[in-house]
């Protein structure tokens, strides 16, 4: 039984990890894989995680049942334009991207009738990138959130959502524009936050007495080894949902800075308190 | 040979640590404890972290060559008054907190001529209290501040920086305004951004929503986890210093801001760039 063809077009830490988790799960896919940078397909191939390597995009799209965009947000618009031409009726196309509504309201726009674009963000991904920090078991027990619309074809998102179930994944669904605003606060506002409170030391202190940091310093900022040009167009592409984040941060630091002028030692420890609590509700960790 | 007595006033994580240290590098001190919860005490004379146990402050103090305040820093400050009366001229009392321009104002108000006082900071500590998170290696290679004034005897400054190099850390000096300074800006500003990023996407968002968060935002706010009334006590004794770098702060979101208005994707990955590069200058990691 010849197997169905996945395209993975992007082999980053993402892509990557998607192609080393069909490997390790033994799941029945052919593996395709096509990248700007050839340095990444040759590592993937020597390492076994791909079973073949396209020369364009044409070549990769050529005959796949699932489409998989795994390039950085921006490159993923760019992905949909690029196969816009190649991609025929039937073929279900999706991606990875951190955000959403941009990304669908251009699958929309450039993709041809009959081929089903089905938006995900799986949640997942460490500070590291490049197809060298790939990790087969990095969508286990993650959640991996679907965006489909109202006119998507129900078949095409059931076969999504196996895709991710097989790889461990936890899948929800999330209207676009509201798994934009979500990420906006959990992650997009976190990270510029992170990369903000480390300007602010550095532009207040010499880099010897900066480097008094303690642990939780090290940890609250880990996130900046990120990758700047990702998040730049993260930024970007969640321009709205991360003005409004960022607004309501500013609001809540003014609510601080309000308590700590007045000395209201009571307002504080309660403030402090129920951010713990809240937390603590988020996860069983 | 008799040992000298090393007084530990408070066992708490920080306490419970240097007489777990002390025994763990059988350093020559008589350990004798004092702490208000009985608990924290029965604890550590279970496990072997004390030689002896005080029933009072008086008793704690008494004959003791070094007097180590470990409270949480308003604690440290109540500590200073109640041992005033008891202290007598060659002793010297030292401290952990973690602000110090009030810690050693108080001191200076409140100890007798004769008696030294030096302020050291030790920057070490998980968001986990109590004696029962007490680590004999907590120290190594982790640096303690000495705040010593231009008054302070040098034998004093040399006997304590001498304590925690026993300990493993490495000591450095620093005026205590100026300690409280680069402390606001690398640890109790961030720390207060994680209670104030959890607090946003709480308000913004309901909690099934929060909890697809992924690794990066648990990370970035683990530190809420430390206790609510140690930073509430934290921001109140250095307020002036967290007041001026909240200020930096929101000044920095508003440069972030106002680039992702301008959609000026060029300064956004210089500004992430240039963050995360001045990070990794800091520490050998």
């Amino acid at each position: 039984m010849t197997r169905p063809v996945l395209a993975v077009l992007g082999l980053g830490q993402i892509g990557g990890s998607v192609t080393a988790s069909v490997k390790a799960r033994d799941l029945p896919w052919r593996v395709r894989a096509w990248d700007r940078r050839g340095a990444g397909l040759a590592y993937a191939e020597a390492h076994g995680l791909v079973d073949e390597v396209a020369g364009s995009v044409a070549e990769a799209v050529d005959g796949a049942a699932l489409i998989l965009l795994a390039a950085p947000v921006r490159g993923i618009r760019d992905l949909l334009g690029d196969i816009a031409p190649v991609v025929e009726p039937g073929q279900i196309v999706t991606d990875t991207g951190s955000t959403k509504a941009s990304i669908v309201e251009a699958a929309r726009e450039r993709l041809p009738a009959g081929v089903a674009f089905v938006g995900a963000h799986p949640v997942a991904g460490t500070e590291r990138s490049g197809v060298e920090a790939a990790a087969p078991r990095l969508f286990e027990g993650r959640p991996c959130v679907l965006t489909p619309e109202a006119d998507t074809p129900d078949a095409a998102v059931a076969r999504v959502a196996t895709f991710w179930q097989d790889l461990g994944a936890r899948v929800v669904q999330l209207d676009p524009r509201e798994h934009d605003r979500v990420f906006a606060l959990v992650s997009h506002l976190p990270h510029v936050a992170a990369y903000s409170l480390v300007a602010t030391a550095l532009r207040g202190l010499p880099s010897q007495e900066a480097a008094l940091a303690g642990p939780s310093f090290r940890d609250l900022t880990r996130v900046t080894e990120s990758s700047p040009a990702l998040w730049r167009d993260v930024c970007l592409e969640n321009r709205d949902a991360l003005l409004a984040a960022l607004d309501a941060l500013v609001e809540q630091l003014r609510a601080v800075r309000g308590a700590l002028v007045r000395g209201d030692g009571e307002a504080l420890e309660v403030f402090f308190h129920e951010a713990r609590l809240g937390r603590r509700r988020l996860w069983i960790e």
